[in-house]
């Protein structure tokens, strides 16, 4: 690499280093992914405020998904929702603690305010990561936000446990089990998703409580232990089905080399891929739109107002 | 058997029918059960009128059994609690049309108003169907209602479906299945406990649609068909842990001789047996109160009312 090359590629990284140090309030984040000044994941963004999953499905499935949600509401905690059909400015929200639209998102779009969006046609994807679904967007949609785990780990981080996967600066392993969801409607024969996160066994009781609270961002593990796998049907810690396989504490090892470990136990959280794979896997027609992965919805209330 | 004494016999059954017709209000159900002039089951009283499932815990198992109830709310939906910590006579409803106590039940005594109650020392089960709980009762005390499904029973007898036990007299059959439920703080390791009725395969869809409008009383089935008994861990259709074996449309044959018939599927439901085996699981002190089996709380609100 020439000098010349190596310095520029420096001079972006500090730019783009800059351009998520401004990126710190909800607003800015939304603000910059409608202008696509920034196109990245929202991971480390605006640290205290919301992000939430966007799922945008034709209205005639709107009654059955909130169902879905109603019924599964620990992998599918639902926030909001489009506060009429066709409507992508204004929400209505489930927190108890917010009850207007503009608490939740001021001067909302929700077909440009992520940083990048996928398309489906059915349950094909049709286009992946675009910028914006304006053209996609119709007057019979219906957007729904789902509460993410990024809460619940900002808790633990700042009652100083180590949530490893980020510290490593990888993606949060996920897996499908065998767990049924609560059908709803057209939404039959899935299963919960969930996500990893290890920690010593002595612990265990003290992030359940720390987490517990979050009700709406997924709240405390749904299981816990070595023998956990094999009751939610995992085949293989180390096969993560999205995300990054887990690690060691060190880095070096697959986190399977520790089967048994004490202080390396699997702790399983419900995990807002839940109700993607639900949708996937429904016989649904039309398009349905969604956040790339990743690039979530930043809003303007922050990870405490679920409390 | 004597004249005299079939006479009698006949007699109190008339005496019995008669008390029966007359309580044909929550309110004169709970009265007469205040006052021991009724005793038995409330199957088949005042037709309409919403029946619950009573729990009452030491207050300090108060959050993590509404914590429970809100992540399980298909096995576990919670209609109203005591309106404060010892409270008998007040009620904080959930029920989103019935904000007021006295519009759930008016002049209320919960030590009292169920014809009989069970007590358990932890999980021992110390007093079977004693008529009030009034020396039991603490200023510690706080009572949960949680939905029963002879309301969407009710629902499909309206539609014209059969609802097979209750034609035959029987109780529905109630499994234990291997579920997990999600847990909350002390109730850890419990499974979903659910309902079967048998329908014709064609009619399930229909089944589900009138089912699934009564969310606060299981909703809509959870599983159905002759393959769910695999995915729920049911071993045998013929032995419930609870209630009565099914049998075949004609009443001769259990209901396990038709094994695949899509004539006989069975669908089950989220059952209210679920959280007082999440209760009886987990390692609670002192003393816990519930109705007794059957033996439920009529409310003044209609069944239509959680709608």
């Amino acid at each position: 690499m020439s000098t010349t090359m190596s310095t520029k590629i420096l001079c972006k990284d500090a730019e783009a280093t800059a351009l998520k140090l401004r990126l710190d309030t909800g607003l800015r984040v939304r603000l910059a992914a409608r202008s696509n000044e920034y196109t990245k994941s929202t991971s480390g963004l605006a640290p205290t405020y919301l992000q939430a999953n966007l799922v945008v499905l034709p209205s005639r499935y709107a009654a059955d998904f909130r169902g879905l949600c109603a019924r599964n509401p620990v992998p599918c905690p639902l926030i909001a929702e489009s506060s009429s059909v066709g409507n992508y400015s204004s929400l209505k929200s489930y927190l108890p603690r917010l009850s207007t639209s503009s608490q939740l998102a001021a001067g909302l779009d929700l077909r440009t305010d992520c940083p990048r969006y996928n398309v489906y046609d059915g349950s094909r994807l049709s286009k992946a990561g675009v910028s914006a679904v304006t053209d996609e967007w119709t007057d019979d949609h219906v957007a729904f936000l789902i509460g993410c785990s990024h809460c619940f780990e900002s808790a633990l981080e700042c009652a100083g446990f180590t949530v490893r996967h980020s510290v490593q600066d990888r993606t949060v392993p996920i897996y499908r089990t065998s767990v049924p969801l609560n059908p709803s409607g057209i939404f039959t024969g899935s299963t919960y998703v969930v996500s990893m996160r290890p920690f010593p066994k002595k612990d265990i009781e003290r992030v359940r409580e720390i987490t517990r609270a979050y009700a709406p961002t997924h709240g405390e593990p749904l299981a816990w232990g070595w023998d956990a796998l094999a009751r939610l049907g995992i085949a293989d810690i180390d096969l993560p089905q999205w995300g990054d396989a887990p690690l060691t504490e060190d880095g070096q090892q697959p986190l399977g080399t520790l089967v048994g470990d004490d202080n390396n136990v699997p702790v399983f959280w419900g995990c807002g891929v839940t109700p993607q794979e639900a949708i996937m896997k429904a016989p649904l027609e039309g398009t349905i739109l969604a956040h790339a992965p990743g690039h979530m919805l930043v809003l303007d209330c922050r990870e405490d107002d679920v409390l």
